[in-house]
């Protein structure tokens, strides 16, 4: 027992003696990162041109083309050591036309919802669809049905987000089976199409798309698939209980073309007394086509560049390589992420630490930790560096998309991912109102500070 | 030294053996209100009618005594135990027609610029006011610059909310005093006129009001004073520098009138054991009148409601009578809060507890607590009931305008204000957008969830 008492305030004192030093040393230069942040910021600026001046960014787009020439140049300004395009062949999918759909309860008494393609759906016939609808909440309940009930007609994936999950991200992880992988269940049984519940927790007009797979269904049998609105959903499931033998038209004229060439953006900073060694931050420089992205990801972006900037502009000199890398095509193929990782372990690029921005420009609220070798215990006392802030939610969990490669490829100490309040994300990502006007300069400009503060303890400290 | 080492253990194994029991019993408890106002909430749809179907609440106006009548009803459909309206004497100041204003660099050169009326202002003399504009920053320039300087102009405060501080209540409080007494100030110079720059942190074009004061100058010296916008306030700032004797013309039709009665809205379940002891919560129904109020302060109307719907929908029978209070005219005059206070004194009514949310309708973070007469360090244990919600910021500090007078009156023990984020609060506050489209259902019900969860613990566990 005393020895149990002893070990008990031992570890009390060790830890109140390392928060403290932490303190001591560090609280100022946190406190001057968030000052250049919120009182001479340039991510909401920078966003402003992303968002207002190219717009949309989708993979192999003309937007996509000018935010990496737009980028490229404004991290050549800042001075860095060496600022780079890193070539990556990626995927492009064009919607084409805007999408057109509606119920017909009898011939000609038609009600037009509002709906969008799937990122990477095959177009309807010429013409379009016409088809009944069966409703179904689970790929469990597609299976019970059968053929039977579903070929020849078009499932309609109704499951909701739960709102009762605090975490927007789990609601979504809940749900988004049906959005990336519906299509290809659905065909197994026959169907000509689906329909999915857009992912939002609100209820509106706005129609949300995002990536599908057909997964190894062959060519000659893939349907096309598209989200409709949440409202659009509950008058469809509403009618469809009125007159389950109504017809859902469809009409889309989506296309992949062939891949084309394109680039992750990268810059860095080199490190004085470790300059092999890595720390990268980045967010996904593409984004969907319906919105300009703002939200999803080019809030990340900015934010991302901003931490180089404001470590410059604060004179601080690393111990370690920092880069920025805004990260090509996450939303439809990860090939931005992928090649990264690819090319960091060709060289034996070693990243001690991989932070990515990719939940909203909304205000942080701390981080999330993959830790794959390092010390948990060693972030964590971090913690009270963030208190003034209110970011100092620290915990284990993911990170990001687009980094997650450098643990796969083993050359990754910790991973992590600034965890922004996750409320209102879902009310705009990949549609259109994820819009410049949807985030908030504050916020935006906080979780750029939180960003560059972490990084700046990972470089001066370690993660061992 | 072994003694405090002694002391050190047996207080970490009380505070870990307190929260573990808490958490045992309650956190179900709370898990089921939180799912109570998440899926099966009203506070959304309340704010909604009196919002969009009421509007504005200024003390004395039309949307008030509506107001007044709406949530009494809705009180009424709960089936508390009692609701009833306590008169209350308001003042009542309207705006009149629109308010017009021009900066003029030169006969017949001029540039709108987008204000209003401060709350409580007197007009323009007939035909409107125009003169030269003295700018400051503080009331020691205005003192430096003397009657020689000011007299017969207008003098226009610039102070701009404070961006580094992280809390923008701070913000605000570090630059209202120009909107509350800079009139009075500027009359001791001479001055004809005040302009004072917006509190809002963004720039944009909406001019936010508020409340002002004469203090005690004569009517007959009184001078009109209104906001500008932040996009306004730069303008004239920087036309100023270019042409320091520009003038500017302002005309306002805003007049105070006699006193009117209005009401407290107030709803109670009777308490089990101690049915004399009060816990309260509550927000204000009043509103300016360039909005419809949704985030100040019809949020913290419809969260106080829910609070005793969700108990009462869950079955919980209260130790003490939990009260709702809806107040009147906390946005220029507090007589509401004042006549509640001095009634329950009346009574002897004692408030062990009470609670406001008057920060908007964002996602909480936590509790402020004004303890009179309690236990803070038992309130503090509650803390990791709340970890899941990321609603566990228990701090020390202020509480609500609203409630202020109970412990004035020495009738509470615990006086508490709900904590949001506040980032976006300033950005609607007082204009013409706080309205409906500002709030997210999401953000709002966390908001009453947290509340009925604080509420809960209060009474059945006490604040002593």
């Amino acid at each position: 027992m005393k020895k149990a008492l002893l070990l008990l305030v031992a570890i009390t004192i060790s830890s109140i003696g390392f928060s403290q030093k932490v303190n001591k040393e560090d609280s100022t230069f946190i406190r001057q990162i968030y000052n250049t942040s919120l009182l001479d910021g340039m991510s909401y600026n920078w966003l402003d041109y992303m968002s207002n001046q190219i717009g949309s960014r989708l993979s192999g787009s003309l937007g996509a083309e000018l935010a990496v020439e737009y980028t490229k140049e404004q991290l050549q300004e800042l001075g860095l050591d060496k600022v780079w395009l890193q070539k990556v062949m990626v995927p492009k999918w064009t919607r084409g036309g805007k999408e057109f759909s509606y119920i017909e309860t009898s011939p000609g008494v038609t009600t037009t919802t509002d709906v969008c393609a799937l990122g990477g759906s095959v177009p309807t016939p010429y013409g379009g669809l016409k088809a009944e609808v069966v409703e179904v909440m689970s790929f469990e309940e597609l299976a019970v049905l059968g053929k039977n009930e579903i070929e020849g007609k078009i499932v309609f994936y109704n499951r909701p987000m739960q709102a009762d999950l605090i975490q927007t991200m789990g609601a979504y992880g809940g749900a988004v089976n049906q959005r990336y992988a519906g299509a290809k269940e659905a065909a197994k049984y026959g169907a000509v199409g689906v329909i999915v519940r857009s992912m939002n927790l609100r209820q509106d007009d706005f129609p949300h798309t995002g990536t599908m797979s057909y997964g190894d269904t062959p060519e000659h049998l893939r349907i096309p698939a598209c989200a409709i609105s949440t409202n659009g959903a509950d008058l469809l499931s509403t009618t469809l209980k009125l007159q389950p033998n109504l017809q859902f038209y469809l009409s889309m004229n989506c296309k992949t073309q062939a891949d084309v060439e394109s680039y992750n953006v990268i810059g860095e900073i080199k490190g004085s007394t470790f300059p092999d060694k890595y720390i990268v931050v980045g967010g996904h420089l593409d984004s969907w086509d319906l919105g300009d992205g703002s939200q999803d990801d080019g809030a990340g972006c900015v934010q991302s560049m901003e931490v180089l900037r404001i470590l410059k502009k604060n004179g601080y000199n690393p111990k370690h390589t920092i880069r920025v890398v805004l990260f090509m095509n996450e939303e439809n193929g990860l090939r931005g992420g992928k090649k990264y990782a690819a090319e960091a372990k060709k060289r034996g690029e070693h990243h001690i630490f991989g932070l990515e921005s990719d939940a909203g420009g909304f205000t942080p609220r701390g981080f999330s930790f993959d830790v794959i070798d390092g010390d948990f215990n060693k972030i964590k006392s971090w913690e009270p560096l963030f208190e003034t802030y209110l970011t100092n939610w620290f915990t284990k969990g993911g990170s990001g998309a687009d980094i997650g490669p450098l643990k796969k490829e083993g050359i990754a100490n910790v991973l992590s991912g600034l965890r922004p309040d996750s409320q209102r994300y879902f009310d705009y990502h990949h549609a259109k109102n994820d819009t410049f006007e949807a985030v908030n300069k504050r916020e935006l400009e906080l979780g750029a500070a939180a960003m560059t503060s972490l990084i700046y303890l990972v470089d001066k400290y370690g993660v061992k």
